[in-house]
C-alpha cells in the first residue's frame, strides 16, 4: 500500500511509472460483460437480490465447475460474495469462535490475518519456502502443538504463485481432517496456470470450503464480486451471516456476471499474455542476478530472492521506484519474518512495460 | 426474510402479491446514474479504488452536507462503503473490542443487533414507545446500569419511520459524551421526511459517527454504495480495516453515484410519491382498525399497532399474505419482546399498488 501510495503520488507528477507492483490485471471485464451491464443499468431495477446470489449466477457457477473440472456441483451450495474479501469473512465467522488457530503460509496474502485478527481470530504462521515449493504440507501441520481450528491454503498462492497438485493437496486435505482442521482453499487465481491446471479441492472433497473471485481471470476486479462453495451443512449459516452482514452482493455485478462464462476465448487471450509476460521475467531476471524465486507455476507474480543485492526488500523497493520508476512491492507486505530479502514483481500489466520494466533494471542493477 | 420467501414463492406461483413489506424503493437509480454507468462500463476498466473511496465521491459526498444542511466538512472525513452494510462493519470494529455493550432502540433493524452478535459485541435493548416517540432519549440511558460502550440511533428510525429533532439529537449527544459512550447515527433514511428536515449529527457534534446510503434516498440499492463520515482521529483505523475487509467499494457504483448529487429532481419526485402513498395510509389505517401507529415522520415505514386484532403478528402477517396477497413484516422481526402486537407496512412501492392493498384489506378485515 505504501509502494502503491508511492507510485501513484510519482505518477500524478509526470513521472513514468511501470506497475509491476499491481494486485489486479491490467485489462478490464470482458466485453460481453460490459455489454450486458451496459444494458442492465438502463433497463432494470437492480435491487437487493438474494444473500446468497442470484439463482442463475449460482447455477452458472456449478456450470463453470462442470466445464472446467468435470465437477458436479450443487448450485445451493454455490455463495455468491462481495468480491472474495466477504467470502473470507463468512467463512471464517461460519466456521470459526474468537481465538480460534488458523494455519496460514508464510509469504502469504496479508488480509488473511488482517481479517482474522479484525474478528479476534489469530494466525498461526506456517513458513514455507523451497523444500515444499512454498506451499504448507502435512509435515507442517506435524509440527504445530495442538490441532489448528482451520487451515487456509491459497492455490495458486499470492506472492508466490506456486500451486500444489492434485495429489498434494489430497494429501494436505487428508491431514487437516485427521485432526479435525477446517481447510479453507483460495482458488481465486484458478484460469491463471502455467505449468498444470489447478486442481479444485472441490473435486477432491465435500467437506473443505473453495474460495474464488471473479477478480483475476475474469478481470472484474473493481466489480467486487466473488464466490464460495461451502459444505451442505454450512449453508444456512452463511446465509444468515450473509444478510445481516453484507444483505447483497451487487446486483448489476452478478447479472452482468452471467456472460462471464461465454468470455472464456477473450479470458483465455489474457492468460496468453500473462504467459508471454512471465516468459520474459524468466529470461530475464536470472541475467539482473535475480535467478532464485518461487515457483511461478500460477497467478501472476514472480516472488523473488534479492537476498544478493540487499538485506531490507523495503528500502530496495522503494530506491527502486525512485530511481527507475518500476514499482514492486517489498517481500516484508507478505512475510514479516522472511520478506526482507524477497520482492513480488506481477506480470498481469502489459507487455511492453514488462520489457521496459527489465531494461531499467538492467540499467540500475550494478553488472 | 420468512415473510418475503412466502411472498415471492406465492408470485411464482402466479398470484398477484403487493409488496408492503419491501425495505427498498420501487424505483431504481436516478437516470443521470444510470447512464454515466452504461458509459464507464464501455470506457473504464474499473480496478480497484482506494478502499476509503475514490477521490471526487468523496468530494461529491461533502458537498452534499454543504447543500443540505449547511455543513462544510473534510472530504478526508468521508469513508465510502459498500452499503451502509459495510459501515457498520467498519465503525463497530474502529470503534469496539469484542464484549463491547451497544444501546439499540427496540424495536429497530434487526441486521444491527446480528452484526454486533458475528463481531462478538452485544446489543443493549432500549425499549422505546409512544412516551418518546419510539427514539431513545437521555432518560434511557439513566436507567442502564454502568456506561454503554455505543448508543446506535436511526434517525428516521427503522421499522418506525419516528424521527428525533435537531434539539433531542442535541441532548442525546451531550448525554452520550457525557458517559464516554460512542454515538453512531444511522441517517440512511435522510431525504425521505415528512414532518420536517432530518437533522444531520455531524452539524451537532464532530465526535460522532454518521452512516449514509445510496440505497434508500438515491435510490441505487443493488447498487450496494453507502458512505459514513467518520472523527478524524478514526479515519486511519477505518482505512486500515476496509483495506483488509473490503479492498474497495464497487467501482461502477462509485463514478456513477457522482451523478446522483446531479438528480434531486428526479428523486425528490420520488419522495411526492412516497408522500401520497403514506397520505393514502394515514387516512386508511384508522378506518381499517388500525389508528395506533409510530409517528411516521420519515423514511417510507407505518409500524402499526396490530395489538387489538391479533396477539401474534407473525400469524397475522402469513394469514394476511395467504388470504389477500398484501405482504407486510411482522413486529416480531424488529422486537422480541414487543413485536408481536406490531406490523410494519411499506409504501415505497406504487401508490395504485398502496391503494389495492388497503382495498383487500378492507374486505377482509372483520367491520
Amino acid at each position: 500500500m505504501e509502494v502503491l501510495k508511492a507510485a501513484n503520488a510519482r505518477e500524478r507528477a509526470g513521472d513514468s511509472v511501470l506497475h509491476l507492483e499491481a494486485g489486479q490485471p491490467g485489462t478490464g471485464a470482458p466485453r460481453r460483460v460490459r455489454e450486458a451491464a451496459a444494458r442492465l443499468v438502463m433497463s432494470e431495477n437492480l435491487g437487493y437480490t438474494d444473500a446468497l446470489g442470484i439463482p442463475e449466477l449460482r447455477a452458472a457457477i456449478a456450470g463453470h465447475y462442470a466445464r472446467w473440472y468435470g465437477v458436479e456441483l450443487a448450485p445451493e451450495r454455490v455463495v455468491v460474495t462481495t468480491g472474495s474479501s466477504a467470502a473470507f469473512v463468512l467463512a471464517f465467522l461460519a466456521l470459526f469462535d474468537r481465538g480460534a488457530r488458523v494455519g496460514i503460509a508464510a509469504p502469504g496474502y496479508p488480509a488473511y490475518r488482517n481479517i482474522l485478527s479484525a474478528l479476534d481470530m489469530a494466525e498461526h504462521a506456517i513458513p514455507v519456502n523451497d523444500s515444499t515449493r512454498y506451499q504448507p504440507a502435512p509435515k507442517h501441520l506435524d509440527r504445530i502443538a495442538g490441532p489448528l481450528d482451520g487451515l487456509l491454503v491459497a492455490n495458486p498462492a499470492n506472492p508466490t504463485g506456486s500451486m500444489l497438485t492434485a495429489a498434494e493437496l489430497q494429501d494436505l486435505a487428508a491431514a487437516c481432517a485427521a485432526r479435525g482442521t477446517a481447510l479453507i482453499v483460495d482458488e481465486i487465481y484458478h484460469g491463471i496456470c502455467f505449468e498444470f491446471p489447478a486442481p479444485t479441492i472441490l473435486a477432491l472433497r465435500d467437506d473443505a470450503i473453495a474460495v474464488n473471485s471473479f477478480s483475476k481471470y475474469f478481470g472484474m476486479t473493481g466489480w467486487r464480486l466473488g464466490w464460495m462453495v461451502v459444505p451442505d451443512p454450512l449453508v444456512a449459516t452463511v446465509e444468515r451471516l450473509a444478510q445481516n452482514l453484507f444483505i447483497s452482493p451487487p446486483a448489476i455485478s452478478q447479472y452482468a456476471a452471467l456472460a462471464a462464462f461465454e468470455s472464456y476465448d477473450e479470458l483465455d487471450a489474457n492468460v496468453a499474455r500473462y504467459a508471454q509476460n512471465r516468459q520474459l521475467l524468466l529470461e530475464a531476471l536470472p541475467q539482473l542476478g535475480m535467478g532464485h524465486f518461487a515457483p511461478p507455476d500460477g497467478a501472476f507474480y514472480v516472488y523473488v530472492d534479492v537476498g544478493g543485492l540487499t538485506n531490507d526488500s523495503r528500502a530496495f523497493c522503494r530506491r527502486m521506484l525512485q530511481e527507475t520508476g518500476v514499482a514492486t512491492t517489498p517481500g516484508v507486505d507478505f512475510d514479516p519474518a522472511w520478506g526482507h530479502r524477497f520482492m513480488r514483481l506481477s506480470f498481469a500489466g502489459a507487455t511492453e512495460d514488462i520489457a521496459e520494466a527489465m531494461d531499467r533494471l538492467r540499467a540500475w542493477l550494478p553488472a
